[in-house]
């Protein structure tokens, strides 16, 4: 998917919400678990349900490799199941020497149909670069996360800078804002004018709002750019706004309600 | 695993090598491509002919990806035949915020039988710690790199010490020196002296010799401890040493060589 395809489902839908399916079988309603592939069930489910209020679902790969090869199949099938119109990140964190993350690189948007995958900047360039030669695909490198563990690293001294500031102005030189973004958490907002300002095109793919706590208001004021900028994943508050038979009804329902939110800060 | 166990296994083969199936199926030998799964069976051929000069497998999680579901399937195979003797490491690097690092460790852990992770620091603590819950398993956190990459962010200033050495001071409070590794590249030979220095106690998983120049002369005379304190990884050295029917004739004679070079060292 484009830049500029993104841009329009954007302002199409009024909404930069993604949906993120970190599915767990041990939080799927009841129901479900007599389907012959419960977590697709779910999935497929939630998919219906959610899709006109947003414009991209991320898969959490973790929560499928967890159950083995029913997991991985699920992932397989599910985004397969997701609209073309949607932007599909594989949200895998991976990265590692070049011929090896020319390995996931394949995985990802050779072997399944993902649009982005999220990377890990630890290990540099020749570990990144791989997944930057595939046209219309996205790269989406960690910057600040929304996790405590922020503070151990990312948020350390790095010469002049902080280490997220360094990561962020040398992966920008790896690729452009058409192929590249960043990993930027919801819970992190003081920071958000400071990373703008640094990166003032890219797109910011945001987790940490709902279960984690991030304000949707306070992220849309600081980061938003003249092509929006931001896609804002919710996960557990929308796919587990009810953990009953009206799961599907009550995730459509939450999903709308961010759509709404964010139809007012376009 | 122990760390008793394996130092145990290095005393008892007098190596400390681990052979890495970095298994690529447009490299493994032609003939192997008619059996039902070509990758599993190069992994079976090359572990009985390499095991008695071994002391682990490393699988690189990403060649098994690549391949979809059937490479998946490949990885829980050839995961269950290594044997219980030896250290089975996933080379995956994973890492993420803590609920996602808890699924990364119950698929490598539990639904698959390794007894070690490689894993990411950039999120800091609570993106590692989940994987150290397990009894007796291990976690090896990305130290030093041996790729041209490391020197992006690894090897740049962080505060008052290199970004790798407040990485190993740091990790090396979350768990015991019976439960946590780094990875430290065989191309950084000239740091291994400041490395040991650093974390004298903890085990090393070193890649980098064969293919990509380390020397295991140097890292050996530098980095060994009295526990040995080694694990030196050769991948595409071995397993590809021929690309012909006697594959695995001479993956074993360039184990055995390590495997002697080794016993002069300990």
């Amino acid at each position: 998917m484009t830049r500029q395809q993104l841009v329009e489902q954007i302002r199409t839908k009024r909404s930069y919400l993604v949906v993120g399916l970190d599915t767990d079988i041990t939080r799927i309603p009841r129901h479900l678990l007599s389907a012959p592939d419960p977590v697709f069930e779910f999935n497929r489910q939630i998919i219906d349900a959610t899709k006109d209020h947003c414009v991209g679902y991320k898969i959490n790969t973790a929560f499928y490799e967890a159950q083995g090869l029913a997991g991985w199949q699920a992932m397989e099938k599910t985004a397969a199941y997701i609209p073309s119109t949607h932007f599909k990140i594989a949200d895998a964190k991976r990265g590692d020497i070049g011929n090896t993350s020319s390995q996931y690189a394949k995985a990802f948007f050779e072997a399944l149909p993902f649009d982005a995958i999220t990377v890990a900047p630890y290990m540099g360039a020749d570990s990144v670069l791989p997944f930057l030669e595939y046209k219309d695909k996205w790269t989406i490198v960690l910057g600040l996360t929304s996790n405590t563990g922020a503070r151990d690293f990312e948020l350390q001294k790095a010469g002049e800078e902080l280490l997220y500031e360094k990561v962020l102005r040398t992966a920008a030189q790896w690729g452009n804002a058409d192929q590249l973004m960043f990993v930027i958490g919801a819970t992190q907002a003081s920071e958000f004018t400071n990373i703008r300002a640094i990166t003032p095109n890219h797109f910011y793919l945001v987790p940490g709002v709902g279960a984690q706590g991030g304000s949707l208001k306070e992220i849309s004021e600081k980061a938003m750019n003249k092509d929006v900028g931001l896609l804002v994943n919710a996960s557990r508050a929308v796919i587990y706004a009810s953990g009953k038979e009206d799961f599907a009804d009550k995730a459509k329902q939450v999903a709308s309600e961010y759509q709404q939110e964010m139809a007012g800060y376009l």
